[in-house]
């Protein structure tokens, strides 16, 4: 079976992203990075090209070129990875779909509300496929999570908490990373909110199934001089009427990638925390709470499909980020087929992007407006 | 050293919080339980007293009874624990200040805003001791977390998240303890609020030492036809800046009595909850994550002025009560002096219950006006 | 309900385990101190019993004087508790018993195996009480796996491993508590073995309800000079198959009081530790491992009825111990009336005191013969 | 930079370490799977190869035919993966060392003491590397750990406790993984001596640096008719001083893949499980213990170079068999260049499998000597 050509926007040297987007595309094999763009500084693209193996004459100086060019081999990439900052998404992805490349696109959606409508356009216009890498919807002990609140194992679903607490931006940073990640003009106008607020809300909507109604949100930049929000507290009322609360944190000491779900319904509650993503804590209520473990007895179907190693063989980050790929190679390979992939209900789309985009206007609309109720 | 001579009001048979108070009030053995009325029931107020060794004369069948006799006898009760139900503190506790005897009371301070402004008047009248039992304050550890929070460990702080959830109330319940919690005659109008957001609130107040500017908050009863709420999720802002957020629920299947407070600041963080009373994790911004023991190496003056075994060997619910038990006998004892024990500052009073009275109030009010910003 | 009148031999100023044994007296009200020989210094042992508001009286300045006097006393002391230094057990219970006196003795037995057994004789010569204070066994999921266990939830058992961590000896140490803990004069023979090692095995046999048919110990005395062992490795074989290990450590940096006891049996295991008392983790083989809590929906009967607090709120070690002093209360106020209490069944007595002793001397007899095969 | 054309022995369908050695060999991009011998059945084998992408020319029906082909080849395979069972190890591995091919073999090194001195004759004999897959060496933290060994945070070791425990042959059982791993004719002598307890003692000796002197095993066979043992429990000395147990099983419901490794030294503790590998403990004597995360503050130069993600995004099992096969990879590339990377210091080699042989002998010869002392 032979590998789908994988081409890449971003992720030169010291990109974070980049360098997980590949890993994950090679887990399983599926995918060969053939091309890329991997810089906007065509002479940096080129030498991160030369590192990264590809072939001189595929590494680009520019996307534009990189689309034109790539669409106009026989043998030129089928999908492409982009792992720009946020304002370099829609573009791209734009300029790749357009020619029924499909298009493989980290979150959040765009930096722009604008770009964010052009690009659903772009989607709605185009025959190739768009996945947004909300990657933690890839964990299998996720998949099992929703698939158990789906079958009606907690009941009427009443009380969603959820929270991703960082502390690597506690102080003012110069870091590449931390530095387009602070500027609205390459972030968007969200910071936390942005870069992990929205992981949180989709994971939780993932897992439940339910929308977000309205939220009130109070938004705080407690370094001086920040120019986004580094930390966000948040209430939340869902359709069908849960209720929850939002917490996202880039200052908060000791956190590492603490994003945490908990959700409660009438007759069970569920608990997932990402540190320790093997791990699904379940109580029936008025039964003796169970750790249900990927890989143990009792895992369900839709961890199983997800799962590389036996329980008590830690899978990680990587492989849930791989289980994204994974999804979108199956995928790529139905649509060769003119048939679409069933694991497709499970991947993050521009729907899903939409939501995120709509999330941060949302949460800043409100926190201006001191934390009124605000649809998003 | 005589014991210092203890009466009782409420925690008859049945009882649940009577009989943590008995048992806070020996485990130091400076108090001995001497008189009682122990039930609203004449009779059962006497068999109660029969079982638990009282002097028949001394088992009375009402507070007043109690108040007058013990106030006229020589060997009379030096104070009074208070554990009926919240609409039933206020009349005691201010029979029994009159008399110069001193209060010990559970939370939260009463059941109306009426009832509580005439105790605190009452408590400023009488040079008698009136003391809150917000017993998770007694807990070394949180102490502790206090004590470094106070000498600057944590830095300015930025963000507060505390919360208390428990699943006993899931579904509608008529057990005794059930029956008058969510009964708005007895407990007042606050439900999850009063009973544990109050909790909620004084160990994040007692920690960090802020006062609490405003609160949005969107309560919700989830079980038919209770009549308060039985789940509460709220923002908080605090003086000086900091921000946060409280949830409070009885119907979040799996949880116990999961009172947990997570503080961050400028440059470190604490974590701690009250399942793991004896663990304090802590982080300065930057180093390897701490795990603080009760008896450790990391053991702070506070922790260890409250400690009673070595590191390991767990101290619990009981304990920590205890510690407000001790402190309210040496502010006793100070006060036989004439003097004011500086434990008095670690107390909580009458001031700690307006707090909690005023808390549950603009709970109340926000959400009535959909989660408006209120100052409590 | 009048309180059994107590006295205490040992547990003056600066001691540790006297100071709990009166707490956990104290926190079910069944006993109060009325007399002590609180020290083996007579100026002391008065200081002491000032302290503690003894009847200066009834503060001996020996046991063989306290046991003559209250013996002779109308009012004198029905049970004594022994907290002397292992070397100090023997003689003062032989007196007690002799006189009719209950005994609750601290553990290790005594420190030589002459020493036990004119015990043992006096025990078995005497129709009161002995109980031996294996405080661990009055953890409520303790009981709770031993009921678990007795019920057959595990089946055939086959693996026991056991383990009792500290680090406080690490290093040489000249505190009262590690001076007499490490001189063999004092202590007897065994260091960590019969300090915390007869714990272990305590609990490994109470839980299993096994025998122990032969160990083979490798011990060392890691720190320089120190004559007694500091760590030892067992293997162990129990009567019907079973197999384990024991460890047991006082030089292990980090570990504070890491008792723990895993069980497995056919059908399923068992795992519990100290510093976590209110957790007992069951995994039937084939389905999700359980958390059962004290108090929770998995707790039994057992732990129930060693219960005082609901779950969620933690109790620890001085309920445990008071768990101990709660049964010998019932089993003297049974023998008031010349019937034996049910709860004797759950009590260590003289019976479990031997088993220690034999351990020890098996695990030296063994360690000297190169870790060779030893019948306790 | 091209990647290393690898091939692989066994690992056809139904297999589970072959897919393991497959993603892990992926994951960072240095092999490229061209050629197999997958089955020892040749239609399988085929179908295998086919099912994987390989090249039906160089999909073979057996090892012998494939070393032969391979090496005629300008582009033949330059290392190869050997994840057949036990016994088919050192037959494959010759055949290709012989012919200058690398190989990277799966533990434990062979079936019997005969074929591990063949092979080792083979890797003496050959210029070829031999890299033997004990993978838990490749996590991040266990490497950290034995960088602060060795640098002496720990001062001079003391205690040793490792472990391995599992459950999967509670029961008798039929699967395929299963069915070989306990038949001595496929497996070896050893049950879980061989398949974990090799892992547990190549863990500790790797963390510590020390060498077993001796060993008093005491072997399991609990599954009635089972011919190999399916616990052991093991008393160790190593070279030094340092004194240790070990114990695995097979047979412990509750666990999955518990390896556990504790080293305790005269001013330090470590604490690592393969369950949650990010983690490890580190106590200082006399200081509060410190949770070490990989990616972390307190992360060391060796975990950050066997890191792919930040902090708190989980690396797991995959990640550090991936680092097995990434030090392959540098080591191969070194070679084509004549000289020797500085990762083979890291890297288990036939040293390793000749100590894991050995101490299979030793553990069996030991346990029927009734657990007498042996070295290996």
């Amino acid at each position: 079976m032979s590998r789908i050509r994988l081409g890449m926007v971003g992720g030169g040297k010291d990109a974070f992203i980049g360098a997980v987007h590949r890993i994950a595309s090679r887990i399983d094999g599926e995918f060969e990075l053939v091309a890329g763009a991997l810089s906007s500084t065509p002479e940096r693209a080129r030498d991160s090209g030369v590192a990264l193996g590809l072939d001189p004459d595929r590494s680009y100086g520019s996307f534009e070129e990189m689309a034109e060019a790539e669409a106009a081999r026989e043998d030129g990439v089928e999908a492409v990875a982009i792992v720009t900052p946020n304002h370099m998404h829609a573009a791209p992805a734009i300029a790749f779909l357009k020619r029924g490349i499909h298009v493989i696109c980290d979150k959040p959606l765009t930096a722009t509300m604008e770009q964010a409508e052009e690009l659903a356009a772009a989607v709605a216009g185009s025959e190739a496929l768009f996945i947004l890498t909300h990657n933690y919807t890839g964990y299998p002990m996720v998949r099992q999570a929703r698939e158990m609140v789906a079958r009606g194992d907690l009941g009427t679903l009443r009380v969603v908490q959820v929270e991703y607490a960082q502390d690597w931006l506690t102080e003012a940073s110069e870091s590449k990373q931390a530095e387009w990640r602070t500027d609205p003009a390459r972030t968007g106008a969200g910071g936390s909110i942005g870069d992990i607020g929205t992981h949180a809300l989709n994971l939780a909507c993932f897992v439940t199934g339910l929308t977000l109604d309205a939220l009130a949100a109070d938004l705080q930049s407690f370094v001086p001089g920040r120019p986004v929000d580094d930390n966000a507290n948040m209430l939340l009322r869902f359709g069908g009427g849960a209720r929850g609360m939002l917490w996202c944190s880039q200052v908060a000491p000791g956190n590492e990638n603490a994003l945490r779900l908990r959700v409660y319904g009438e007759t069970g509650g569920l608990e997932w925390a990402q540190e320790e993503p093997n791990h699904l804590w379940y109580t029936p209520f008025g039964e003796a709470k169970r750790l249900l473990t990927r890989g143990g007895a009792g895992a369900s179907a839709a961890a199983a499909a997800a799962s590389r190693t036996p329980g008590g063989h830690p899978e990680g980050y990587l492989e849930g980020f791989a289980n994204i790929y994974l999804g979108a190679a199956q995928a790529i390979r139905a649509a060769r087929d003119g048939s679409r992939a069933e694991v497709l209900d499970l991947l993050p789309g521009i729907d899903a992007g939409m939501t995120g985009m709509r999330f941060i206007a949302a949460a800043i609309r409100s926190s201006k407006a001191n934390a009124a109720w605000v649809e998003p």
